[in-house]
């Protein structure tokens, strides 16, 4: 048995003004653990400039990070959740939210226990 | 070329006492940071009842993270960053601070990019 699952998506071929700023970034994330039915704790977002953001909601069940290089029209983005959650639901909200062509998803098995207890 | 390594390391068999409150979590978090001489941006944690953290620092090249399960003697830890940083450093510091006898690493190169330019 397993503790969670992180999941990370790389995201290609992104509408660039997407990518740019807090704001929309912001919402992007936060509409995205409101899908998966996750329990916000904190987040934190950082402007770069002239353009891009790094930014983390801190959940209940683990987090939620993104990471955005608007010159490569590309954002890094992962979920790591101790409770199960739906991986396609959110790379198919990433191409949607993001206008991204193309997105590679990886899943990581975490934690390798005898009985899980979620905490 | 990628934009950056996102690596994770699962610490088994820790020392639970180690593992339970925020306040000697932070500090192994933030002498992580310390040690890789990445920016830190923000931070934020979370104390769960009776035992357990979960925390993070937004850096300037990306996130680190920790999660623990005390109950368990395990520990989730991850770095995202767009700068290069010394991976095997990082496990034998989540060993000593941790008491942790058994630690799991995996790298993922993110963002793969004709020609990255660190933000």
């Amino acid at each position: 048995m397993h503790i969670g699952l992180h999941s990370t998506w790389d995201v290609y071929d992104c509408d660039r003004d997407k990518l740019s700023y807090v704001p929309y970034i912001s919402e992007v994330l936060h509409a995205i653990v409101d899908d998966l039915g996750l329990g916000k704790v904190k987040d934190a977002f950082k402007q770069f400039e002239p353009v891009g953001v790094t930014g983390f909601i801190l959940l209940e069940e683990s987090h939620i990070s993104i990471h955005t290089w608007p010159e490569h029209g590309y954002a890094a983005v992962d979920v790591f959740s101790c409770k199960p959650f739906d991986v396609v639901a959110v790379e198919n909200k990433l191409k949607q939210l993001l206008g991204a062509e193309n997105v590679v998803t990886r899943n990581l098995e975490r934690g390798e226990v005898p009985n899980p207890i979620s905490s």
